[in-house]
């Protein structure tokens, strides 16, 4: 015991702590017929689609489930197997599996499979006009162990910081924790639908430096995690002029890039916000991660994505390949990278079902976000910024001052007291605001619109009644 | 470039290392119609059956392929699948999705999928003798990230170690290096078939604690890489006797658990020998690791694998919960993790095929790693020792002197130098001893005897032609 590293110990991850915990227990219990105040858990702590009953998308697991067994392709097997599968499933499988030799069943090229490289380089290159080059292009196992690559190159000792917003997704301090550096933190502006504030940024950066830290990168959630907002054009401009300035590394982790559902506010990566800029941002550095878990794909149990490095120096590289050596990603997740960047095209067997399947996610999460969100809105005391994006709302609760008091005496923060009462009256898992982090004073917690559409309204009346009931217990 | 953290930089990982890239490069110019002096490329510098046409085992791949596309057990398709899968495949493939609800697309639980991780302890029972329990089993993505992890719980400091082998798989060097914490190397004795001498532990612990280190663990890899020997219960009995006098918890690398080709030396886990020696021990504190990676199913690309806590404490297994939540294991690896430990039993109808090919490639391997040991030992100044389990010879070569002036001059270690030269001669792709570590004025190379059986009698002709004239044009 003694011997446990304090870094680790230092480390959090309140997206899968307590209150999730808490959620396995009852689950457990209902399964084993005890009897709660509900039938069912509303996992909306986490933002795992599949978990929720969302269907994988046709033709991506066609063309995988090829790919583990290609006996399936032998001529004696064709015949069941076009009965099965349309025909541009075979011809990808065939591709992707000659991509490999023939076989996913070793280990990749350290960087990830070229060929699928050179895929994701094809697709940045259609969604901003500007080049891209696979040999930047790492592939990982998730956009978290990509971070985490990043991080690990950058930092290592208590007085190197980077700089995070708040609130943010855990995975950085706790990251940072673990390598033994220091967050610094920048407030999102809740009154203005959580933007970044260049003056907040200023001042950040200042303070940190005056303290003694190296700030060397600035970390972006864009669209926002836990926030859900969408960074404008002209934000991101003067993002970028910040860094620029500041001479710090950007690290845009936009994983719901695909996750946009404001007209006024499309998806724009910061690639190519920062090209459109011209040749004074030529030596520009910048991380873009991407993820085959979040989008319409939710894919999140294989474990796939990418990061590319802009602007980054060639040594820079050399030792993220020697990182990503040592922890090569796995195969299958490769492969659905692959096919999220390259779907089926027009005129293709499986385009109009792929279309059809991805329009009705996409459509049904835009009503799914409206829907919470105005229960939400609703319910007294909490506000709550409409999600322009990613997959979660970030409500504020007021609390009264005797449920402050009972959140002190049971050794919890309100916003931890407050979730974990809901999750005991109605099932529903949610995240407190604290462990993303939120101004002093205030409260908030995360939810997914994840839930299947037909529970909503069961649910949030579920959720009513407890938030009433809780309020009025409360009442000062 | 500044920026990069100096503990990644130390960071060196030979076996995907110069000769790899080289290698590489050399692969594109054969498949660009280049002529060389060799028709394709022997890759046995890496631990990959797969990548040198293993085929993967039949029942697992039938089993991933399904459950990929769960639409496949819908009844509308059931006719064609009845005729392209076995019908334990089927069931299997129901039970496995039923242990995930339904569809594998989501997160698993942060130590991996429960019904796994009881398949697993119920695997170790029946290998060891004595009881496992599953809430100290992590799935993880291959044994690399659980050693990863353990040794990230472990040290964080300087002056904090760990003790190696030497030679040694460079994971354990590279992750220390990284954690900012030292390795204590302890030699192999080649003189007696690589095995281990407590004598040896001994003196070098006691140097590394005069030198201020505080040594916490000790990491045995059995069957060994890159040296391939087994270790005898009586060593592991002095090793496990060793550990507990000096208060160190035990790392038992035993992904080649299967790789066993010795009748006098069958493998034993060090757990199985720990519990035999009785209740002194009950508070040993071990971690064992294995993989899906080697042994005879070689699925290296999945990412697959476990480690097993024995004797830690609580708090370190609740620390290890959150570093495994800030990245999940693939679900994809966690599958054929239960497949490796539960597969066809005898009356079902995949068991005769699936002995059928396990037994033809632990075989096959049996002849290959003769046919390699005695070829090496035919080469001028080269002994090997024989492999009893693993992957993997480590023959020493003796270079002339004028071959080691050749090397200074060109700035590479001897045997950086003479797998080089080898390479650009032969095709042959292997691992310089010094990748591993070796003795002082010792020069070893490591080559895996996983190249097809077929190919055997033309590369290892090609060896000795090119072990010949390099010989020859550095006599001295």
């Amino acid at each position: 015991m003694s011997n446990l590293s304090p870094l680790v110990k230092n480390t959090e991850y309140a997206v899968r702590g307590e209150i999730a915990i808490l959620a396995e227990a009852l689950q457990e219990q209902l399964e084993n017929g005890t009897k709660l105040p509900f039938n069912e858990i509303t996992n909306i702590n986490i933002g795992d689609p599949q978990l929720l009953k969302q269907k994988p998308i046709s033709f991506f697991r066609q063309v995988s489930s090829l790919i583990e067994n290609p006996d399936l392709l032998l001529d004696k097997n064709l015949e069941q197997v076009k009965i099965l599968y349309p025909r541009d499933v075979i011809d990808r499988a065939r591709k992707l599996l000659k991509s490999v030799g023939g076989n996913i069943g070793s280990y990749s090229h350290s960087m990830g499979i070229p060929y699928i490289r050179k895929q994701v380089a094809k697709f940045i290159e259609e969604r901003d006009g500007y080049p891209s080059d696979p040999e930047r292009i790492f592939l990982t196992a998730g956009a978290s162990p990509a971070v985490q690559m990043i991080l690990q190159c950058m930092v290592n000792k208590p007085d190197v910081g980077v700089m995070i917003p708040i609130p943010q997704y855990p995975l950085y301090t706790a990251s940072l924790a673990l390598f033994n550096s220091r967050a610094v933190p920048y407030y999102l502006n809740e009154q203005k639908g959580w933007s970044m504030d260049t003056t907040d940024l200023k001042e950040a950066i200042d303070r940190a430096r005056k303290q003694g830290t190296d700030v060397r990168a600035l970390v972006v959630i864009n669209p926002g995690n836990p926030t859900g907002q969408c960074l404008s054009d002209s934000n991101m401009r003067e993002i970028i002029d910040f860094c620029h300035r500041e001479r710090l590394v950007l690290c845009a982790d936009e994983v719901y890039q695909t996750n946009s559902y404001s007209k006024n506010l499309p998806f724009h990566s910061f690639k190519k916000i920062l090209r459109s800029m011209g040749p004074t941002y030529d030596n520009f550095e910048l991380f873009s991660f991407h993820s085959i878990s979040k989008g319409v794909i939710g894919e999140c149990g294989r474990r796939g994505g990418y990061v590319e490095c802009v602007g980054i120096d060639p040594e820079i590289i050399r030792q993220m390949y020697t990182l990503s050596s040592m922890c090569v990603a796995n195969v299958q997740g490769q492969i659905m990278v692959e096919l999220m960047v390259n779907p089926p095209s027009p005129g293709e067997p499986s385009y109009d079902l792929y279309m059809e399947e991805t329009k009705e996610i996409h459509q049904s999460l835009v009503r799914r976000s409206v829907k919470l969100y105005e229960a939400f809105n609703d319910l007294e005391g909490v506000t709550c910024s409409k999600a322009e994006g990613a997959m979660y709302l970030f409500p504020r609760i007021r609390l009264p001052a005797k449920a402050l008091k009972a959140a002190q005496k049971a050794g919890k923060q309100p916003d931890v007291y407050y979730c974990l009462d809901m999750l005991k009256a109605t099932g529903i898992c949610v995240v407190p605001g604290s462990g993303f982090g939120q101004k002093d004073g205030t409260w908030h917690f995360r939810a997914t619109f994840l839930a299947p559409e037909h529970t909503f309204d069961e649910f949030i009346n579920l959720l009513k009644s407890f938030h009433k009931k809780f309020m009025e217990e409360h009442q000062d």
